[in-house]
């Protein structure tokens, strides 16, 4: 398979489509995360209230669940936004942040993966590995380790039947079939808070468009980590200029740099 | 009239006296919104607790009320605060922002508007058009059509009695009699998050100094998008570039440029 | 005492120990805390949930409590949250903003100053006037005035048994025998929102690793200002860019530079 290529198609698909992506995220990204997704071509909304949960899930394309600055109402909320999604067949994608590093996250992650269908389940070493039960180290929302990439996404596949990312410096993406490992890597993405955040509005924003999650998830990982590559390449003075060089390279990519640039592996177990 | 010297003496006039804005507005939006605020010269403060509103709105110039990500206990905030403002005559918008895409955001903006004095109502096109009874379509935050906008501003005008600005490509204020068309433009705005909701800044700054609260929405929506094409034409390399080089441009803006560029035509009704 | 090689080498060990830094702040400056407390080589983390503060104190070498955006449940949270690190030994700082605006801001702050133990209180001049019944005036966020800084930090000491700090042109720090006076000083920082709070997390990251806390706090709001002064030297094109480029300073900060350019001065009382 060509994956620079089917990267590159759905990328232009999703500048065509415009699909709205909903949000319940953390209150440290949401204005990343909002620039990001206006960058890359979709359209982003953050609401969290019970009050709208059924219209706006109704509206939107894909459904990101992103645990980073949790409490009790929004857990609420998140919870009755899947139920909503699950019913109208709205994909999700849930952001762990944290899990691992304390027993709230934990929980409300395991509960969200037992009580509802999550369409991909996205998180760094840490928090997957512990979500996994292959003891994961997570500091705050640092990873500080955990198991090995691929066992970890294969763990998290049999214990939740949910197809799951690991960030990190490759991105390993596992369907219980198709295990891909993504190969484009930015040294400075993880010098920016939010940049696994902002990784959720791409992923979502695909899996909204192809029905095969591992792949779109894949070429969407892919596609985010040129695009901090290609920033890096270009210079960068710090992490704050990276931030906004980033933004600006995903506003300006086009579909004949992501043909050329991503680089994705895939074995089939 | 000249609205460009207008616009000027109004801009010199705010960062002689550095207005306090005190807003409750969206998680998305705050930061910029408050670096937006002293970039043009005012202090902003961000206060929804109940405990803390009349004291707040007594310190405060102008009351901007933002309903970009709602919740129960924000909607009783807000209400108290517009009550509070009210009641000493401290001016307030509204920014009804998502009103059409849901039913719980229509509904808490024109209770807000039943139930309160709102100096100046000011929405994107397809917001006001579905407040005022005349279809808009709004896919999240986004507008996706409605009305023609004279005649939506005038529709809401008569709903509402409440000055109106509907914000686009140019921007029409009401208020039941004179009928400002600013032709400023910027390409750019739509692209960062929140330009919309910053624009309700330097509207509430302006009707705290400016008794014709339709001239002096009038004047600040000029000055903000004027900025925008001036940033835009001194080049920019994507969206977060111009996020930057907007917020350093208002901060540089002088009464010269102000008069020169600025694009306002009225009509009388 | 070289205050500027003790101030090297408190910036070298935190970027060795990567310190994680637990903020329950205002929803303003949660992104440019988090970003700022990564580039100086630290490690944020931002969780305001009761369920979870037992076990992120626990993780955390130190506590930032901030003010800015109160309510009644964020105020639950960081009283727990400041009980939990007093019980395990954690340094706590608060930053009062916004206290002696209202009377709700005062009283919370007043009441976490006598019910815990606060490691450093940490406020601009009106705020901590306000609060050691000095006649603080404080419109919104922002300090119109107050005492004489030395008197200022010294009746806050007497009042509260707590290590003071007063920023503003020149900061103050007072432990009730040494006074120090920092006077490194950026005229942009106010310029920006969330320069205070920010100058929170290196704080915060200072007493974690160096006992004498008000000379930790001294170095710390040092190193701050020093950051913001090279980056103006550096020249910037207004606000935007200065915060732009002094994230990039703060993380491009070496020993030398810190060592050459801190400016400490210290009184005993």
């Amino acid at each position: 398979m060509n994956f620079g290529r089917i990267s590159a198609e759905l990328f232009a698909k999703m500048q065509e489509k415009r699909p709205l992506i909903h949000h319940i995220t953390n209150f440290v990204v949401m204005n990343d995360t909002a620039n990001f997704t206006l960058a890359m071509g979709a359209s982003p909304v953050m609401a969290h209230s019970c009050n709208e949960m059924d219209e706006m899930t109704g509206l939107a394309s894909a459904l990101v669940i992103n645990i980073g600055t949790l409490g009790t109402e929004w857990v609420d909320s998140m919870n009755i936004a899947i139920e909503c999604a699950n019913r109208k067949g709205v994909p999700v994608i849930l952001d762990p942040v944290g899990a691992g590093a304390t027993a709230y996250r934990s929980d409300v992650a395991k509960s969200m993966l037992k009580r509802h269908k999550i369409s991909v389940l996205k998180g760094n070493l840490g928090e997957i590995s512990s979500l996994a039960g292959l003891g994961g180290v997570v500091s705050g929302v640092d990873s500080l380790g955990g198991g090995e990439p691929e066992a970890v996404v294969s763990s998290a596949w049999e214990r939740f039947s949910t197809i799951t990312a690991v960030t990190g410096k490759h991105d390993y993406v596992f369907n219980g079939r198709d295990m891909y490992v993504i190969k484009n890597d930015s040294g400075y993405l993880p010098r920016i808070t939010g940049s696994g955040c902002m990784a959720g509005s791409i992923v979502a924003a695909f899996i909204s468009m192809e029905k095969d999650w591992a792949l779109a998830a894949a070429c969407a990982l892919a596609i985010y980590s040129m695009a901090g590559e290609l920033t890096e390449k270009d210079g960068v003075k710090g992490p704050a200029d990276f931030r906004m060089k980033f933004i600006d390279m995903v506003y300006g990519l086009d579909p004949s740099i992501i043909e050329k640039n991503v680089r994705i592996e895939k074995k089939t177990v």
